[in-house]
């Protein structure tokens, strides 16, 4: 792109080094800013700027918080013995926008891959054992995708766990509610049809 | 979305913000950003407030431009006896793009258009009048799109520059180099018939 400006250029190579955003969409993102008062740019630029210098992790969960303790990990409402563990924050958000769930999380950070080169050590399963040792769980939830690294992490965890007193579990997996059958992967119908459960009906689930 | 963390709220509409970007983008960026270092988001912060900051009209031709006279302007190289009258800079660029180009611009900050409340007065077109009796313009290429506002805006231009000793243009439309017949529009396509031009070699158009 031909520029007459530097400082045009320096705005689109800023916005360019995002993921997923292309030189023309830099350019119309930086004409909107300059489109809009000064001031627009400059609470956009300090939110961000403020945001990544006072975020941190959990120092329970890992996840990505405001405080030292997150604001899930410091709600004493919920069920501090069951610990549900996820990749990462974005997990912990569809978790959260299901309003299924009332216990507490524990961010992985990553799962076991050994062609990205992430080992064991590199995720937060160490400080998981911790959580169970210290406190009273009873029950933790793998809530990790299930691909081949998802298994093996879970596979990794719960031999972690097998000498303490805790109930592992992992998310139900099979077809999709609301979707058709002839449409389901092959593998997860599979499955489906060898871990199919016993038919409930709406009462016998509410009583 | 839930969001468990006050700042990723605010990060995450910082960028929703902006035109074209969503919430689960703003979302991605801003887990990219706390991903990376601080220094790249203070980096990135500081490259849009500085820009916002800095950024001015030039004062010849109203291009954006990072010093009182833009460097096209003051390119005196160029031929300035040539003005193009374009839209916006994304115009300037677009032919600043194909490299043959050499005189000047001029850069109206819109077109006439009554449905949005842009009138002639909106525009710099007064300014772009006063150039041309106080400098030594030969020549105003009308650039703009050929819709019914630009058609408008160009008339508008052409009548306020009939008194002075200037040739008034339009950049040639047609049927676009490569284009099938076939899938030309009808208007262009009638156009280009009535506005037919006499065929010349390639030895001709050189010589």
């Amino acid at each position: 792109m031909n520029f007459s400006s530097k400082l045009i250029e320096e705005g689109v190579n800023a916005f360019a080094g995002l993921p997923g955003i292309g030189k023309k969409t830099a350019l119309r993102l930086v004409l909107h800013l300059i489109n809009q008062p000064t001031e627009v740019s400059e609470q956009f630029g300090e939110a961000i700027v403020k945001m990544r210098r006072n975020i941190r992790q959990c120092s329970k969960c890992y996840n990505l918080s405001d405080e030292p303790v997150c604001n899930i990990c410091s709600d004493q409402r919920r069920d501090q013995s069951l610990i549900c563990i996820v990749e990462n924050i974005r997990d912990v958000m569809a978790i959260e926008e299901t309003s299924q769930y009332r216990g507490l999380y524990h961010v992985l950070g990553g799962i076991i891959s050994p062609i990205e080169g992430v080992g064991p050590a590199d995720l937060t399963i160490d400080q998981l054992v911790q959580r169970v040792e210290d406190q009273q769980v009873k029950e933790v939830i793998m809530a990790i995708s299930p691909t081949i690294e998802g298994d093996t992490t879970i596979f990794y965890i719960s031999k972690k766990l097998a000498s303490y007193d805790v109930k592992v579990s992992t998310i139900a997996r099979g077809v999709s509610f609301g979707g058709e059958l002839e449409y389901a992967d092959e593998l997860t119908l599979g499955r489906s049809i060898i871990a199919r459960m016993p038919y409930k009906t709406k009462e016998d689930q509410n009583g």
